[in-house]
């Protein structure tokens, strides 16, 4: 597949480096040994048996192109692997390996063992944008801007306040994705430790914990729950990314100019347009969480498995919910750049906050004039000035003063008070605050 | 709409009929008095005006009819109600309802406060099928059954065991799904309380209480991550319920027989068909989540919502959200039912352990001819046994004792023991228990 | 539900009245009654009868809620209907109705024929939009405004072309809808007309006729395809009506102000933002095919059903197929007044052309000077004097005058017209032209 | 990624080895030679400049990892590609390299030429599969066997008539694929071939012919309802191939065995279960396409994309579109051979019949009865007799001879023939003729 060019630019280039088949191989190893040794801990394979698999295996160069190419025939990497692992090992210890286990067990234990890393990975950078977007919220907590509701300019806001809200949405996130459990997956062929009694299930929680996962309460080969968690928390982090790379995408456009993507050697330039400069971190961020929700859908339809063990079902999760993990750090690799480096522009925010010629603050202002004028001269005076505003291309606070039911009413001081953006910002200031405290409270 | 035909079969009746449009004009009116009380208690509203205003409202006679119709020039519920309950407000009181809110305010905590009894509800029906399912998890502990994966089948299992994958799924919804907060919303405008100061977050938290909500760290107007957490949980209900589903159609079927719907006057019955008995309430209940599934396809794709307000994103949560929670409602009526009533069938369980005439069990055997035989001999011969039984109809230990290299080498009374599937169910026993402790603990 | 307050409002209020359960119930009856007729005129019915049993039908008030009731035993709306119908008939004539049918015969046909003057409607409002968007492309074939290439100020377009491609996108998705067949269904309890020999294809095809339904090859109980191109079709046209709801309200943002929603009393208005006006027909286009995406997701996954009837799978399609259509009339309802009705401001079109001081011109200017100054010089003499015409706020032409390089090269002639954006539309006239054609062309 | 181990595994060995990265650059420098030429032969480009370039660069070897590294800056493929190919080619041709066109015109047409030889090939897939069913549908035109309808044992058809569902399925989707076009993009940086006037849709036109691509009306930069229709197309084929799948799965259940999947040595065999045969074929094929249903959710919910170029919702089809493919044609390579050496079991659908002990005959026998026993009695007697033959385990035929009210009143031969499923298929002969001369006829 063209995926290089096609798939992968969406995805983390390390996080792909690290994720290689090779990786798979290695965490099915892992869990086979692991396996050995827990069993071997308990009687059930003989003394210094798992040492020499481990001895034996971890010298071995298994290959994954055979590995691939023998899943055509059982449906998953585990059956090919585990003919090439016995066929490596002494006769005396083949029948120790992959003991009371299926092959659900492996590849669904190995899965987690490959995503352990990238779920560490992807809240590492999800600390990261949460440490740039509080450095931004501080710098930014009296910046003052204007409110946008249906993309129509509305109301002053801070820009502080705008970043508290990315930053609370990507931590709700990042909290509910730190909640989610990679458990092991251990429970032989119809997940009920066939020949094992009870001590089945010392396996599986010795296993676990071996293994840095989770430990079920039962083998969980078609009670998808975990997975079905994880897929939709990786969901919600790619929705919070989202909303960050819309709004930088919308402030960024030529006419607002309020906010810019971190400047590059290259990025985001045209060869033909001189002008330009894309957001193109915010076009790969939103590119890259589209597909976690196409994948996140494929899981969503996949949680209720036949019986014992998914015809399909149980296949459909692999690609879609490593492809999450895998696109979404590519996606946070991004965001944590734009975060740490976004260019914003205060000036042009109050150009854009004078846009209407004060019409934005037309409501305060007849509030203001209410009391002198009644509630319905108020209003009609308020408008029409903010109308002069705008076509003469004075301030607001001008218009009014020479309007001639203002007149003399108020001082220019007052008036340049009231239709001043920067004192109507509301709980701007303390919403920064109390995002801050929640933010770095847990 | 043809609804009531095609849509509702799959709602809850009981739901669909509190959740009226009237219920949806009382949780608006709950929104704006709780307010009034909130504001006034604050100072920001004159006393006794909240107590004038909803005695005026709680008398008034609002015209659902008129306020969706008004929804059309202003895209949402809240301002066609508000203009109805101004006008039905004396003059004084007027411009204290509704003070300092949006309409983005009124109709997520009314969806809110809509929604609360809903989950209530869905975690009492949670509570009724881990109840039932204990129950059958306790009689059916040692009810051997076969296990089949990739829906053939493999090795024995019990039908207690079975059932607590099913309670294990469901009870792991339930409890995510307790977890979510239903927060209310109240930032005005723009989000900031313009015009409020700090006040407006002590409005927001006070009301929260006050409407038995949750509060929220901001509004939340475009971080819709309390959103996705609702919905995906709700989804993976649905999950839990469509896996129950799945399971008792299969077992259901007539070569299968192990399973049977609760019977009831006319329930299944085809009226051409008189041997016939469908499995009407898993058809239900997989009729209702797959269209979970689709409601939350949407949610997913309306977590990135630009800027202060959403431009149709927000929109489009409302009848997917709503209509999860009452599809489930009804799919858990059914489950329910299913699972307190369940025929279950041990003696057709038996019948087809014995289905491959003893293949089920040729592993267990070849095991126990290893010692006796080699490796290679003992497979050979286990199969060649299970291959006489099934044709010839007889036991498996009957097929086994009369074939030539194990005729006398082990006692008819070994090999009934290693042929009986009974004795091989694992950890299925004590899977049970620990279940049992789990689903009890929290 | 308070289906009301927040799913109707994205619905066509028209198609809603249409479309109640009654208008389901006659629809269920035309398929019994066109049944009888077809099996009369050959014969499987005895003369008269399918006349008698017309006028008693015709004249019963079926009870639509008692139906509604009855749906819970039998899974669908067929079973509880043709028991009120067979006990309204004379014993004599109660064997001949619904005699060879199955309840998914009556379903599945009865939503075809309640679907099929929403598709009629659809058409109508595809082809007023077509008109719309004749009408607005010639008026604008030389509108020139500035193009954006992720939201970025590229280079120039016109107006005419912008509405060219909505149009193209709205008739491709109208003619692909259009093809789109809607077969009766009739098949018998397993599809094979069980009891009626070849006989049974004939009444199918003399039925499909008599209901104005496409005939199929063979009934279709567990075949979806006509459900799949039929919900994918409706979700085509979501997507083009969802693309000139993004454009338009891109570029009614205050500060792009190129297009506005026709004005009407109360339409968009805030009440406490009186400079406000919210672009609420894209809201309700985009909040109603958002959702029509959820339901086609329903409609994929539902495509495969076991055997030779679905457990779940088809109930779950019924809901999602309607609303689908009645959220697209609304949406598309919204968007033919919006392409009827559109303000477009010509001049501030020219104005963003400005924005850049030329900018979106320094490539064609480039290009103009290479030859009298060599590409290096002539790339960083264009971008020079955009800086200045920005700076100064200057025109484009007049800094390209005056800076020292070009001075007294160029005519002030030429350099008005190399920078003039209405000279550089490339094939924006071409294709208004092109896109008319093909849109008047079937 | 371990993508070899588990997303490879569903695709397609052959179109993976032959859709590498290389293909996607060749694809490019087709785009771009094309375009040259077609220029050329139109007095844009100078004579024997586009032979030139050919030759210089079809000997140039790319590197496609400093492609694929150079995205992050651009966003996509095409801007490092040029880079790339300019570098290689002498200054005097560069500037007429690429010349008129954008990123997004190489990267669809280029998209568009790498799928292309995949319809071919899923076109002959399914030709393949059609032929296969063909076959089946005339060698078991008369072989009797269960329906089974919500799972449950109904009445009699044949499997021919199955085989012609399955095969109107896949036809239905053929066809629907055979008519989408892959057009080529060409329309420059806006999408109105800056520069070009009117020449601009001559090379267009001119350059789809090159390519063998269709032509489309309009660049369609922003409108992706060509991308639509090919996505939700060849999810339909996944629909197809995915209720085959699901059929053969359910009929090869251990209890049912009345089909089987080709044997093959290893495939579906169980290390551990010597027994077990599990139907890897259809598992691979569900895998497969509930991955095709994700990847086409990312396509409805980016069919919307923002004025002349998407943000993210273009980038977000590449890896689906391709995927889909890929996917697709790995499952129709599974469907194949599953048809072409599906095992069918005819005596083992005659046992299946019988085992309700005639139950599922129960309704024409009472039917038969009637006029002797009357309609109540008829009804009672044939139901009577089902439960006795199934408990004694003898023929339906001989219990109703041996019922007291039976007795004499019919002969052996007439209880013999109502009994007898073979002669109550109904049109399932006819069924299957029409299905052959429809598949044949196009």
């Amino acid at each position: 597949m063209p995926a290089s060019l096609l798939q992968h630019p969406f995805m983390s280039a390390s996080a792909l480096a690290e994720c290689n088949a090779e990786a798979m191989v290695q965490a099915m190893l892992a869990f086979e040994l692991g396996l050995a040794e827990v069993q071997e801990a308990r009687g059930a394979v003989p003394e210094g048996a798992s040492r020499r698999m481990r001895e034996t295996l971890e010298a071995h160069a298994f290959d994954p192109q055979a590995i691939a190419a023998g899943i055509a025939s059982g449906g998953n990497a585990a059956i090919p692997f585990v003919k090439q692992a016995r066929a490596a090992l002494p006769d005396d210890l083949k029948r120790f390996f992959h003991q009371g286990a299926t092959s659900q067990d492996v590849v669904d234990s190995a899965l987690m063992v490959v995503l352990a890393p990238r779920l560490t990975a992807l809240d590492a950078l999800l600390v990261r944008c949460r440490a740039a977007a509080i450095a931004l919220m501080e710098a930014h907590a009296g910046t003052v801007m204007v409110g946008r509701t249906l993309m129509q300019q509305a109301l002053p806001i801070t820009f502080g306040v705008k970043v508290a809200h990315w930053a609370i949405g990507l931590e709700q996130a990042r909290r509910r994705l730190a909640g989610c459990e990679l458990p092991v997956q251990f429970g032989g062929a119809v997940g009920v430790h066939s020949g094992w009694d009870g001590q089945g299930l010392d396996f599986m929680d010795a296993l676990g914990e071996r293994l840095g996962l989770s430990t079920p309460v039962l083998p969980w080969h078609t009670d998808r729950q975990p997975i079905h968690a994880l897929g939709t928390a990786l969901d919600a982090v790619a929705g919070a990314a989202e909303k960050l790379a819309l709004d930088v995408a919308l402030l960024t456009q030529t006419e607002l100019g309020e906010v810019a993507e971190p400047s590059a050697p290259g990025m985001g330039e045209s060869s033909s347009m001189p002008h330009k400069r894309n957001p193109v971190r915010c076009a790969l961020i939103r590119g890259a969480t589209r597909q976690v929700h196409g994948h996140a859908t494929v899981l969503l339809n996949a949680a209720a498995q036949p019986l014992e063990r998914g015809l399909g079902e149980w296949h459909a999760e692999w690609a879609p919910l490593l492809d999450s993990a895998l696109l979404l750090e590519g996606a946070l690799e991004q965001a944590a750049v734009l975060l740490e480096g976004l260019e914003v522009h205060p000036e042009t925010m109050r150009r854009n906050l004078a846009a209407t010629g004060g019409g934005i603050m037309a409501e305060p202002v007849a509030r203001r004039l209410a009391p002198l004028l009644g509630q319905e001269a108020a209003k009609r005076v308020s408008a029409e000035a903010a109308e002069t505003a705008r076509r003469q291309g004075i301030a607001y606070a001008a218009a009014l003063e020479a309007h001639p039911e203002v007149q003399g009413r108020l001082t220019a001081e007052t008036l340049a008070e009231v239709t001043e953006p920067s004192l109507y910002i509301g709980s701007s200031r303390a919403q920064v605050r109390r995002a801050i405290a929640w933010l770095e409270g847990e």
